[in-house]
């Protein structure tokens, strides 16, 4: 077959029905994309479907921020469900909750808009489009709270089509299509890359690479993750990044680090997918290299200065006067270069970072976002790690420490189980310790 | 990568969980889909889902038709929608229709069953099981009525899944795998194909065959249509079916005949991808070879034997008596075997199925469904086929008559617009004077 | 891209280089291959040679039999290297070997054919037709003996394009086009494939196939080999053809079993697989299934019927009296059927069997070509298998005996040693002791 | 299939029919290339096939440059035909002349070697090793001449494995694996690559590039062209290559300029792609964007500079004392900053280059390697560029003048054929003018 040519055609195809809607009505279509949307949603049967659809998705490429904020609102406003036919569903589903009612009452709550992107879709590139113009709504929700339900609606669109059962894993490579590769040069979100030498580097062969696709997105990777195969726990980054580092032979590694885990698309935000990713990759890995024995990760700790600089009252069993003294010494911006001062407050920061990771909460859930979500997927907190990521990222993150989550086959489910219904945070007992030193 | 290890792999992941699972609850987990999907719909946070996914996938390909029944009216009774919770988010939303509130007035009127399919899925040969799982549901509907609830929440999910978007047309030949083309002679519903021998005669050098799939479901055509290019309108299938004629060659033909459309997926019953594929078929055609310059059906005409041996009055101005002389010829089983018979009724039957086609209407439309269905799609009612099908299918439907759908590029939208907001029957003129004939 | 465009392009160059050729010398040059083959190799430069490459590909493929065996007798006759030059190269070769006369030596040996063929195999379809050549001259050259330094030509140019390098092993399943499947239909040399429903079969889950491929002739086997996934040694065929035993669970079986090794073209004759092809699937399922311990083959004894009804003398230690009763008993075509009969012949038709495998010589290697072709690949000769297989042929050409060669891969290499350097025929103690047995 | 695990297996075979050799003759044998070499040949049968080519193969890649050289030197010597067995099979030829006796001579004319090297290339990465192997002898050639005969039956090897039929043509762009980009960067030979961003301008939508490749080097282009699409004959380098010129649309383009050509495996030196790979690339092209109407390259002149400075006598008709005005005024390094120099140069230039490039020859043939490929190929040479090249080493090449070899579809075999046969140089009417301006 031959895209290019069918697509002229489809092109033309689309150009005759559009001429002739136009000529149909007397008025320029072209002008508006409200006026597709309407058209795409109220023409009966589908003739023109397709055509319709690839002129909605050309109008909204086309359209300036403010144009599009106006479109989100006509979303909201002329796109939404009609309240009237909402109760008088309701009010016949109250007499009688039988098939027929629900059925109209479903009909009736669901916003046009929702029908609105499934025409959309319709057209090539329309699924992009649509994650495009949640990527923008997203962005502008704050400034915009009453688009919120429009946000709703999209997302939950969304979560239904990029279902895990439509995703495909795929290995990412040298072999990988260049179109690919540099979407992991701008979205890599933990360490950044810096130029195709950096990503050749961790593309290597003691390395590996693992994202998710969806068949409408071919060349958009969803979520990705760098790993790499080494000796041991891994308990700092420059050595996993360095381009100097000499090239380990995979068939020797007994460990599996997973050292960045990013996402890719702001349009897909809420829905998740670094679960079954980690899992995933994890059966991958087992079966390529079966002389992997352990699989861990090696993460950042966003929220620990935050916490530390923001902290009052005792915590890890220190006495106030103890902490302040640390924060006080890392307040200095030069404190790495003063040997003395890192003796000083390695340890006292190790324990107040153990307790952070453990014992402070959101509501009944660790405070740190990246804690709460490796455990939420059944990980252990396994190791603390200084000076792991000395950058000045990593400073200002975590006082340059790293943290190790280890998923072990074994107990994923019951660690899971453990998170779930008990909120129990599963650590090693080295980390316990750590956590509760000194505490009376 | 190595898809079999890693699914061995995963079974072995899934199988950890659930034997955790069954220890955890000291209780047979697997012995039910009932408790599998309860568990996968409650269970908190995902670290199972994949497991019991697949658990859940498999105990609904072991049961039997009872017990699948039994699991489809527990679907419609337990995993319906909380009518309480509806009422109490319809007033709030009566009360304000803010996004909140419409946020919870759709997730209350959604049925968990959505949610449950939708985590099904998440197993591999999951959009199977759910594909299979409304064939069997639509089998048994009209047994039992209350299930129209679960197969509208069915049929709502799959179609939003099977978005045209997301489907990829694909061209069928010598080169496809086995395992597709003998699905083609599973699903062909209008010209049955004969074994392998007569499906490579409609694989041939002047044939084209195309289908839609579905990335979830990659060996299964979801609608396929058999092209034959040749020289001039075709009038009669044997000559296109038949292994003995002789193989034209496809950059002379000037015409390419759509004899036989058939859907392959009871599952999917209701979402309708015939219109997109013939369109997009056109397209790829006229790309492929530039010399067809007629895009036309030969197709069956299902409903004019029973509208004839149940017409009464006057129609296609003959007299009451005219018609039943016609019947009363035809009811002879051998009648195309007395030439007489044959030269006495050709006639009269040619303009009754032409007033057939054109004028005979349930409610606004035509009575003939494949009419309905191409004049939907904008084609227009073409030319008349005395004896295009002689097989005893063939004359039962329609005492051996087609009729071609002619598929003008520039009319398309045109007789579409017409048809559906005017109920415009668009015929050629030859056809018009037939249907008319004799009428005062 | 899009290749359908593209040849018909290149034709349209290709004709228009014609064109011109032919007006150039004002005479029809399509009428002749010998002309077209004498440009394409004396054309100046390249601008022609695709489209006489094409040309000459299109004149053999359009030749009757008695033309085609006139353009070999012109290829052996006019194609041949020129005496002449090859004794003055001789000549100034043998004043002085150094690379300049070694050079004029080498091509003035190399019969212009040779080239010729390299410039035919520029067309597309080149490789095949040249495959189709030396077919048709096999078939020829018992009868046409002077053609044979033709014939070594085309072998030696084929041998070398054909290296294994440049082969590919490929699993042949139901997922593999139809294309390739009937070849197998039609190659099969073993065990005849009765239609799709029986290759399907074949290709079920608890069985493997593999074949080699070459990368310009795509559609094509070279050699395939059936494997069926069993348990224990298998020992006679229909159980493993009938398409009504139970499918078995290929990760339970211990043994696979190369029941048929068929080679696909005659063009390829003397170039041998077959020892590649074994070891490399060998590999290939060792790899995905490593619950397998054995593998052996379940082989015809094609020579031994011929051999024991021409044979005289005492063998096997038997006396020639016996043998003649054997022989006699088994004369009757219905021998089968007569239990008693059965009963007396299948221990000396067993020994004179394993006689025949071990002993048997023509010069210093087993007169059996299945036997010599196995154990040159390192394999030994393990088990007997009485009404192996019972079928027409199994019956002519053996008695219905079969035979299991099984290769151990940690003594492939010693075994191939041993037979390599002193002949020695590895064989079973079970198969020496039959064959042995009674001899004084 | 599961390629990783396979070739452990393999590796694995491999090491015990090497660990058997070893135990064997109770040596060494990983120690010497040569020895691996010799079993490798004399093995009996094949059965060590495999494993010993992949050693040599791993020896080969492991020596380095001295033992390179040994080891090239030993083929020369040790792996040389049989001077005696050529003498007594041509004394038989010359008796008789019949097919046996042919066949011998063939057989002892063969050197050795080229045996070796078609059972070198069982092995995976054989061809890869082979190819190498000739490009280290091509660098050393010229210092040890006595090496001819090796490269003579490396190159006829090669040659005949690199067959035009043999050979894909695959479309290059951002969709292509890095892996296969990162050798375009590698392997521009005419206007460098400086980095990915540069190299990503070239494959942007108003660009195509082209490469051959060979299946057994799947990550290797053979020779790749550069092609821009445009409005009207380009005529300088720099637009074309920057990246901030606008892009253009392709569909409006009606010029295909080839800007570059490289040829990318110096172990290929010897073997023409460059021919083919221009009309199969008009050919493409010509399919893909039926809008393109001229086909033409902007080429550079190696050779006008070398031949400029060295020139004697009067040429296109001008004065010694003119032309050495010339030479004088840009022997000025910075010439081309003094307008009035520029003014003065260069019509008288453009004279000499015209004449150059049609007048000047080597033998029959022009001087200038360039355009003898071009008019081999069929072009002619259209149009001289001023300043069509201002870098350092096209002003060093040519006084930064580049040229337009222009291909007709429709001229291309007459020009061909015009210059094959009476080395006649095509060439525009303007640069015929420009060429014999002011001759008398």
């Amino acid at each position: 077959m031959a895209p290019t040519f069918v697509s002229q055609l489809f092109n033309s195809i689309a150009d005759t029905g559009r001429e002739l809607l136009d000529l149909r009505g007397g008025k320029k279509r072209g002008s508006g994309i409200k006026e597709i949307c309407r058209d795409l949603l109220t023409q009966k049967g589908e003739a023109s479907g397709m055509a319709l659809a690839r002129e909605a998705v050309e109008a909204w490429n086309s359209l300036n921020d403010d144009e599009k904020l106006d479109f989100l609102v006509y979303l909201n406003k002329e796109m939404a469900p009609d309240q009237k036919k909402i109760e008088a569903a309701v009010t016949a589903y109250h007499k009688e909750g039988n098939a027929e009612n629900y059925q109209t009452l479903s009909e009736a709550i669901e916003a046009p808009r929702q029908e609105l992107m499934r025409r959309i879709n319709f057209a090539p590139g329309g699924t992009a489009a649509i994650v495009a113009m949640r990527k923008f709504l997203v962005r502008h929700l704050r400034a915009n709270p009453e688009l919120k339900a429009v946000d709703s609606d999209l997302q939950h669109l969304l979560s239904s089509w990029f279902n895990r059962g439509f995703l495909t894993l795929e290995r990412i490579d040298w072999r990988t299509p260049a179109v690919v590769l540099e979407k992991l040069i701008e979205y890599e979100a933990v360490h950044e890359i810096d130029g195709w030498e950096d990503l050749r580097r961790r593309l290597d062969k003691d390395r590996r690479c693992f994202a998710f696709f969806h068949p409408a997105l071919p060349d958009e990777p969803l979520i990705f993750v760098e790993v790499a195969l080494v000796k041991g726990l891994a308990s700092a980054i420059p050595p996993l990044l360095s381009r100097d580092t000499e090239r380990g032979d995979p068939t020797k590694a007994d460990t599996a680090i997973f050292y960045s885990i990013s996402n890719c698309q702001d349009g897909l935000k809420g829905i998740s997918f670094g679960n079954f990713l980690i899992k995933q990759v994890v059966a991958e890995l087992s079966a390529e290299l079966p002389n992997l024995k352990h699989f861990a990760t090696l993460s950042p700790i966003p929220g620990f200065m935050k916490w530390l600089t923001g902290v009052n009252g005792a915590v890890a069993g220190m006495h106030f006067k103890d902490v302040n003294a640390v924060r006080k010494a890392i307040a200095d911006p030069d404190w790495l270069n003063n040997p003395e001062t890192v003796d000083e407050v390695q340890e006292p920061l190790e324990k107040l970072c153990a307790h952070y990771l453990i014992n402070e909460k959101r509501g009944t859930q660790p405070i740190d976002p990246v804690t709460r979500f490796h455990l939420g997927n059944g990980a252990r907190l396994e190791q603390l790690n200084w000076m792991g990521d000395n950058s000045p990222n990593g400073l200002a993150q975590s006082a340059g420490l790293l943290v190790n989550y280890y998923y072990s086959l074994k107990d994923i489910e019951k660690n899971h189980e453990a998170y779930a219904n008990e909120r129990k945070v599963v650590a090693s007992s080295a980390l316990h310790s750590l956590a509760k030193n000194g505490k009376k």
